[in-house]
């Protein structure tokens, strides 16, 4: 699979290869520049369990997508941007029940 | 600085100094662990301007903060729960909205 690019023959028992078919390379590559391979290796054999693999790399090719389009922030600019839309909609939601409470208490009158 | 770990001088040029000084080790090793020392350095000097390096470092340690408390998840994790979030949110405000201009309707008649 991706061992392509290491330039040597990819092996039956290679924990990448299932994750990263020769049809994606950009996907590999940008994994590979953010982590590196040996990293994405050792944290899929090590770091996890078996049954955990899959969530686990495609969690790691989100964030070296994310590092990919915005090389400053990666997926922390994500996390940002999210963190404010959250606190954006909680004022909005705060001002739209006092609204509310204050409609109620207009109609009882 | 966190040179210390990989047991040799810390050079006056060294890019990651500035960012991981002798008494944060522990944020070191986390950031070691996912991204390696060498491809953290190739990040900090190639990919980004010198003016976002501190923003770049912040970036990374946040990610390998995520990825230290959840190996399978890291910040993609964060990202999901967020999204989870947001889209909470968001229905609330809808189903407040609605209940706003009922009401208002009703203080027409």
């Amino acid at each position: 699979a991706a061992c392509k690019f290491q330039r040597r023959r990819c092996s039956p028992e290679c924990v990448l290869a299932p994750y990263f078919p020769v049809e994606n390379t950009a996907c590999f590559m940008s994994c590979k520049r953010l982590f590196g391979v040996s990293n994405m290796v050792r944290i899929l054999t090590e770091g996890v369990q078996p049954a955990q693999k899959d969530d686990t790399i495609k969690s790691l090719i989100l964030e070296a997508d994310a590092r990919q389009r915005d090389p400053v922030y990666g997926s922390a600019g994500i996390i940002t941007t999210l963190r404010e839309e959250v606190a954006k909609l909680q004022e909005e939601l705060v001002v739209a029940k006092e609204q509310l409470s204050f409609l109620v208490s207009q109609l009882h009158q």
